[in-house]
């Protein structure tokens, strides 16, 4: 019997997954293991380092500048890949810190390309995958580089709300979000303290509430009109693969 | 005999590919088609678009705002990909512009995703190679998030030196460059009057020169020190598939 996590049920929003192809994602995961929150996992800089599935608390890549500067790259959540990027390149180009604690299993980068051989439908859906998270990355770049900061911020929490719904982790009354001001400032490109004015103005405009750990939409539709946010980006409609 | 081309020699970066991979690779190859500059080839929000595989000449992917901003993700050189991230979402979540006439040959997904199948190292490297172009776009999030002006001018200009040097175009003295102001303005977040006062300061400084089409390493190491510029995440080192 093959379980329905979160990765499963991301993948499969992009390749109807075969029975014979679950088995060999399921294969993949080998250790289980936890991390504590806020102990990198992956360092910026480090080699041969192991790839993870997250499957419970979420987790942030970041890049830190030589003058101690940090930009949060983007978070995971249930179901993303961690250090997969890294583990293709010779060292890994950022850090992985769990936000929350953790539990990850680890998968060997020989036995995804083994996979990868056995069935190349899995090799698309994880490019799908990769190409989705390359997506928000850009997104993320037009977020800093063009929109100001209360749209940036209605953008972001949007975005956030659409991937934990594809994983069974939220819906359009809201989410549960262990994130703090200062993540979502090194995130934004914004200082903590403007972080927290721009998120009242938002709570005061009737359009989101984030507090006590949970982002509440107020009034989903004035936010998504708000942030102009077109989610055809985060490519939830259903698999192309069949 | 089969063509050492750009794609060849960067993916090669990564997969010492094998002449029946290079076979499989060569019959991608169908149409060869030519864009002039300033058309787009893909738009944004474009459903069942073609990939291409840039021949010759320079491209740029975009995203417009409502409002008419644009922030260009990232710049195509000879070898690269265009598109490859959209053919596998559902519509095209950027637009792509030649920035001079350019030279493509289109590759049908259906062809690529068979290839995968025949040849799952050639999978690798696709996978590589995306990976690769989504640290670099991690690379323009810290530019324009973390970075000053100068500092990012001369970051990005290097990324650019280092991806043509690895397709033969270029050196640590310099290379051709068909970039105008308003391009480096709205890669960089920048106003075009503000592009031009930063490159006159780098030039002043003894460190590059950007005139009549070509970009000047006039004192490449200590550019490199000014932008912090570690070249890793650019994954140069050498196949780690042998």
């Amino acid at each position: 019997m093959i379980e329905n996590t979160p990765l499963v049920r991301k993948l499969g929003a992009f390749v109807a997954l075969s029975d014979p192809e679950l088995s060999v994602l399921a294969s993949l995961h080998k250790r289980r293991r936890t991390f504590v929150a806020g102990r990198d996992l992956v360092h910026q800089g480090q080699s041969y380092q192991a790839a993870y599935i997250l499957a419970s608390g979420w987790a942030c890549s970041y890049k830190l500048l030589e003058d101690g500067q940090r930009q949060i790259v983007d978070f995971q959540i249930p179901g993303d890949f961690l250090g997969l990027r890294s583990v293709l390149l010779h060292v890994s180009d950022h850090s992985i810190e769990p936000v929350s604690d953790i539990e990850v299993t680890e998968i060997h980068v020989a036995d995804l390309l083994d996979a990868f051989a056995q069935t190349p439908r899995l090799a698309t859906a994880v490019l799908w995958a990769a190409s989705r998270d390359e997506a928000m990355v850009v997104e993320h770049l037009v977020d800093v580089g063009r929109r100001d900061a209360a749209e940036r911020m209605a953008h972001f929490l949007l975005e956030l709300g659409a991937r934990l719904a594809l994983v069974g982790l939220g819906n359009k009354d809201g989410y549960a979000c262990p994130l703090t001001q200062y993540h979502l400032a090194d995130a934004l490109g914004l200082s903590a303290v403007h972080v927290n004015r721009v998120l009242r103005q938002l709570r005061e405009a009737g359009m989101i509430t984030f507090r006590d750990g949970f982002v509440a939409f107020d009034d989903y539709d004035q936010l998504v009109k708000f942030a102009q946010f077109d989610p055809s980006y985060m490519d939830h409609k259903g698999p192309i693969l069949r």
